[in-house]
């Protein structure tokens, strides 16, 4: 039985968002993206502009229009009054569509998962682990943004990097061959000061933006670690952290799926040319483990089931095909 | 030979500013306060409006005006581009004084001492030491903010506080005392969401304004150490670090007195009710120790040692008199 209206769902991230339209049946109609969706990194208007962009940008490679929408399904990490429901609706021209809000890992789970129950753990800029039953978040652990926490994020790690780099060239800290890579990363040209040219240089640079941009300088930590002792000492701090915030969601339910993502733990800690660490592939050892690139499959998977359509894995294949065609003629 | 025009000094710190009209005999003509001058904490406008309010200030209790002022000393943080010489006299209205800026760190020690050559250690929100001769700064150790280093420091201090106290009710970390001691300090309300109420508003809170702000809760941690095992875990390895910046800038220089500013140092690690602790106090043992309040005194020393005024003891005790005694009054 085909639903009249179709499902709107956005993955409002905080470099990306993405938008699909789909049917009832599953089937991708169109696909739309934007910038950071991310009200917590960008503020509300430009958050909202954001999903409006990726949205319509949807809704017309679908030919439709806001009034053949029948469910909103946004996903999004931070606060739920930084974009409330009213204010989204708005935004995106929408009046009678229901609208329903989902935490950002939980469609980064349902990207690669359509098991009621399981667990994610995602580490891109910020970190965070949850374990879901049935749309319901049984335990979350971490997620609590780079000042309070998100222990082993790309955050966290580009901070040890700079902090290193900032002691090596203050003489108070080791040398480490991440200095000369950070210094090529930025383009760091000496500057004047009461402190040595290049350090001058990386205080100007670090204090001249969102401090979460320090994120940047994560991957030159897996780049270095192989042949740099301070590099190796992040790498492994950051992937023990991470393998306790999961091993903290998934005590006495090893049995369930574990969904990963974000770059710190797909393209970093999990690559497969990586000869370091361990601790993260000792903690998933005998699970039944997947990896997501983003969430936008998965708040299409949480819209459906708030639909009440029935999901199983061909609903997902099915979803992730016909998003795929479309996004890359996009 | 007093020389005609006076010199106002200015020390513009992170949360006041304070500003000095002096005459070339050490005299202490008028005094003015403000709020933060710090343009990297609260933007070049406001730092700048700090800086005339006070000199305003200054100048109307001296009986005195812009055109009466020959020389301005400017001590200050952060970067000189920020608050430059044409900047600062345009906001003064002074066109005809000579005008020099000074570090604040140079001027704390200068507040306390005359001789030419010495050392401070100053941690209050941020962390740095340095070592100094004829004005010159030979060697400083750290400094360099929040995100890269200031380690020891009242925000360094108050982030870790902050991250153990979100941890205790994740349920990731132990149990501390500080958590009951941050939500009184910050009347925490629980509040709605995915976590523990506490925890997201712990995290409501944290994210609402400038990061810096958590230095707020560093003396929370010198409340705590003496019974809780967290709280002296982190206010020992913050008196390690803070040792450690200041043997980096005295070593080969024992002989040299030292001048200690900031509340991290003297209200909380050299508090002399403390019994916790003890790697600062070794590092000082028989060292010729002072302590300054602020870096008034010392800008106004600086102003009148680059106008070629000889400066005793004698003078620096008149400064700091005649600065009370209208500071008093104020």
């Amino acid at each position: 039985m085909r639903e009249p209206g179709v499902l709107l769902a956005i993955d409002a991230g905080g470099s990306h968002t993405r938008a699909v339209v789909v049917s009832a049946d599953a089937e991708c109609l169109g696909y739309g993206a934007s910038t950071s969706g991310n009200a917590t990194a960008v503020g509300a208007d430009q958050a909202l502009a954001a999903l409006a962009e990726a949205a319509s940008a949807a809704l017309a490679s679908a030919a439709l229009g806001p009034d053949d929408v029948r469910r909103v399904l946004l996903a999004a990490a931070g606060e739920e009054y930084l974009l409330h429901g009213r204010a989204v609706a708005q935004a995106l021209a929408l009046t009678a569509a229901e609208y329903t809000r989902a935490s950002d890992i939980l469609a980064m789970y349902h990207s690669s998962a359509v098991e009621p129950a399981g667990v994610a753990l995602v580490a891109g800029t910020g970190a965070i682990a949850a374990r879901f039953r049935d749309l319901v978040t049984e335990r979350m652990v971490d997620g609590t943004g780079w000042l309070l926490g998100d222990r082993g994020s790309g955050f966290w790690i580009g901070r040890k990097v700079a902090r290193a780099v900032a002691a090596d060239l203050d003489e108070t800290g080791g040398p480490t061959d991440l200095t000369r890579l950070v210094i090529e990363e930025l383009g760091l040209e000496p500057a004047e000061g009461h402190r040595s040219p290049l350090l001058q240089a990386l205080v100007g640079w670090a204090y001249n933006g969102q401090p979460v941009r320090l994120a940047r300088l994560a991957p030159l930590a897996f780049r270095a670690e192989a042949t740099d002792e301070t590099a190796a000492a992040i790498t492994a701090e950051a992937e023990e952290a991470l393998a306790r915030t999961l091993r903290l969601v998934r005590e006495g339910h090893d049995e369930l799926p574990v969904v990963l993502g974000g770059s710190v733990v797909v393209k970093g800690l999990l690559d497969p040319g990586r000869s370091s660490g361990g601790a993260l592939r000792r903690e998933l050892a005998g699970a039944d483990v997947r990896t997501a690139h983003d969430g936008v499959a998965g708040a299409a998977i949480v819209g459906l089931l708030r639909s009440r359509v029935l999901v199983d894995s061909d609903t997902l294949a099915r979803l992730t095909r016909s998003i795929d065609e479309l996004r890359g003629g996009a």
